[in-house]
C-alpha cells in the first residue's frame, strides 16, 4: 500500500487535442483513500477544452476523464464509507479542505480555501506526476470523501455520466425547484442537455428543447419533451418569448444569449451551465434588460448532492443515452464531439480497453 | 399649431462627439401632444455614446438629451393630462403603441410592438428630420403621455436628472424591494451612482459604495454611504465576498464583472444599468458560477414608474447633486464625463441658453 500505484491510461501530451496510450504513477492508497478499478469512464465536452488549452496552459502528458466509476479495489485504514468490492464513482472534485463553511456544507467545489481540487489537470503533490490524472485510465486513487456509492439498480455504465453531466443538470434544476406543470427550456441537447430534459419530465415538468440540429427532433423527442425547437435562425425563439418559467443552457460555445433568454418569463431565472472557450460569455446587456431574465451560472454540485442525483436517477430509472467505445476509439468520438456530429448520447469508454 | 415649431439647439453633426449649435423645426403640436418650453436639459453618459455611434450608426444632425424639464407652452386639442403653465419632464422615450399589454400596464419601454420611440435618434416621420430630437434644446413637442409632471416642491433643476438617472436606478431598486438595513452596493459613482445612493440610503440601506477614483472618497461619504472601496486592484473587492444583500453597478464601460458580483451574497441579485459600447457585456461564467449570483439588467422604467421616482424624491428631498452650465459649455462638460474627472454631480444645461 506504500507504493505507487501503477496505471495506464489514455493522455494528452500537448494542445493538439489527440489522446495516446501512457502509462504513469497514482499515489500510494492513504489512510483515507481507496483505489477504484475503473470499469466505465464517459466523456465530457470540458475533457476537450481543457487537452486543447482552451481553459488556460496544461501540464502534459495529462489523462482527462471526470464521470468515473468501478469497483473499489482497495481502502485505506481509516476509510469506512467504502469496503473492497463496492461500486464507486468520482465526478470533477477529489479534494478540498473539508473544514470551511462551503465543505462542511456540502459544497467542496465552493471550498471557501480555495483548495477545491480539480480531478484531471490541478497541481497536487500527492501525485508522481505533480497534477492530478483523470479517468481515462485503468484505476485511480481518491480520498474516500470524494467518491459516491453508486447503488445496485444503475449499471455502472448508465452511472458515469451522472458523475458530471448529472449534477452540472441536477443541481441548477433542484435549485430552480423544478415541478410538475413548469415550462422548462433546455438549449443544447448533448451529453448534458439530453440529461437535463430526462430530469425535468421526471419532475413532471413540459420540457422544451433548443437545438441548432434539425437531424436530432426524433432521438429528442424520444426523451419525452413537448416540443424541439430548431433554431436556425435566432427568430425561431419569438415565437416562445416569456412562456418558460425557467431555461437551463448547455451550450458550450459563445452563443446569442440575450435572445434565449428572452423566451423565459419577465424576472425567470436562465442558467448557464455549458462553459465556452476562456470560459467568457459576451451577453448584449440591452437585449437582457428587455427580457428582463436573471442570468447566473452553476458549475457541477457538492459530495452529498452527487450522491443524490446518482440515487435519484437509479431510483427513477433515469439513465443516460450512452455508446459504449473502445480506448482506441476515444480520438475518433472526440471529432465527433467538437464536429457536433456525435448526437445526444454519451461516450463510455469500456475501463478494460485501457 | 398646424405649422412645425422651430427650435434651437446643440447637435452632433457626425460622430467626432462634438456638439455645435444647430437651428431645425419639430412637428406641429398635434392633438395628443404637449409643447414645452425647456428649462433645463441635464447631460447622460448615454448621450455621449449615442452621438459617438458606439451604439450603432446614427442620423446626423441629431439633437441628445433625454433628461428634459420646462413648463408646458401649448397643448393640442384632446389633451387633459397639461394645461399651459405646468411643470413637465420628458425622460428617455416619447412614443409607444399604447395598445398592447407592456403599454397599458405602464411598461412603455418594453411595448411588445416594439414601438417604443426614444427621445433622439430614432426614425421618427412625425418630424421634419425625419428622427426624433432630443432635449439639448429650447423646446420639444411630445406626446402628452410621455410627460410627467414636476410637483413644485422640487426645483426643475434638480428634477432633470431624475428622467432617465433617477428612473434608472429607482426601478431596479424598487423591483429589489430594498428596505430597511439591508446591505445594498452601488458600482460607480457618478450620475446614475449617485442618485442609487441617495435612493438606496432614503429606504435605510446600509450602502456600500465601489468607485475607482479614490480622489472621490469624501464626496461620495457625504451621501451617506456607510463605506467606499476604492476598487484600484479587483483584490480590493475580497474582504466584501458574499456581503451585500443586492448591489447595483453604473459602470458603463467593461468591467470584471463576476468579481463584482462576488461581494453580493449567494442566490442574491446584481443589476448592470451602466451601458457599455455595443451594448456587450463579457462575464466569466466560472467566476459567475462561483459567486452564485444572479446577473440581471434593466433600462430605465415605464411612465408611471417615472412620475412615482419624480414624486418620490421631490416628497422625500432627495435631490441629485447638479452643476449648472451653459449651452456653449457642453463640449467642456462631455470631455470631463469622457475623461472621469466630472465627479458625480450631473452637468444640467440652462435652458435659456440655447
Amino acid at each position: 500500500m506504500s507504493t505507487n500505484i501503477k496505471s495506464r491510461g489514455y493522455a494528452a501530451k500537448d494542445t493538439s487535442g489527440v489522446l495516446s496510450p501512457w502509462e504513469f504513477e497514482r499515489r500510494p492508497v492513504g489512510d483515507n483513500d481507496i483505489l477504484i478499478d475503473i470499469k466505465f469512464a464517459s466523456i465530457c465536452h470540458s475533457d476537450i477544452h481543457q487537452m486543447k488549452g482552451d481553459w488556460g496552459t496544461q501540464q502534459y502528458p495529462q489523462v482527462p476523464g471526470h464521470e468515473i466509476v468501478g469497483i473499489v479495489a482497495a481502502v485505506g485504514k481509516n476509510v469506512t464509507k467504502f469496503k473492497i468490492g463496492d461500486r464507486a464513482g468520482v465526478g470533477c472534485m477529489v479534494d478540498s479542505c473539508m473544514t470551511c463553511e462551503s465543505c462542511t456544507h456540502g459544497e467542496e467545489h465552493h471550498c471557501d480555501n480555495g483548495a477545491t481540487v480539480f480531478t484531471y489537470g490541478a497541481p497536487d503533490k500527492t501525485s508522481p506526476t505533480g497534477i492530478t490524472q483523470g479517468g481515462y485510465a485503468n484505476n485511480i486513487v481518491v480520498r474516500d470523501h470524494f467518491a459516491v456509492h453508486i447503488p445496485e439498480h444503475i449499471s455502472l455504465e448508465k452511472a458515469a455520466p451522472l458523475l458530471c453531466a448529472g449534477i452540472t443538470t441536477y443541481s441548477p434544476l433542484m435549485n430552480a425547484k423544478v415541478k410538475q406543470g413548469d415550462k422548462i427550456g433546455v438549449a443544447g441537447v448533448g451529453g448534458l442537455g439530453h440529461i437535463a430534459i430526462k430530469l425535468a419530465v421526471s419532475k413532471g415538468a413540459e420540457v422544451y428543447a433548443f437545438t441548432s440540429s434539425a437531424k436530432k427532433t426524433e432521438e429528442i423527442l424520444a426523451l419525452g419533451v413537448k416540443e424541439v425547437i430548431v433554431v436556425d435562425d435566432i427568430a425561431k425563439l419569438k415565437p416562445y418569448k416569456g412562456k418558460l418559467d425557467y431555461m437551463i443552457s448547455t451550450i458550450p460555445i459563445q452563443y446569442d444569449v440575450a435572445a434565449y433568454t428572452s423566451v423565459v418569463k419577465r424576472n425567470g431565472h436562465f442558467t448557464q451551465v455549458g462553459m465556452p472557450i476562456g470560459f467568457n460569455i459576451t451577453l448584449n446587456n440591452l437585449g437582457l434588460s428587455i427580457s428582463r431574465v436573471n442570468y447566473n451560472a452553476s458549475l457541477i454540485g457538492g459530495i452529498p448532492e452527487t450522491q443524490e442525483v446518482v440515487d435519484y436517477c437509479a431510483d427513477n430509472n433515469i439513465f443516460p443515452d450512452t455508446q459504449l467505445i473502445k480506448a482506441e476509439e476515444i480520438n475518433e468520438a472526440w471529432e465527433k464531439i467538437i464536429k457536433n456530429e456525435s448526437g445526444h448520447k454519451r461516450f463510455v469508454i469500456d475501463g478494460t480497453s485501457f
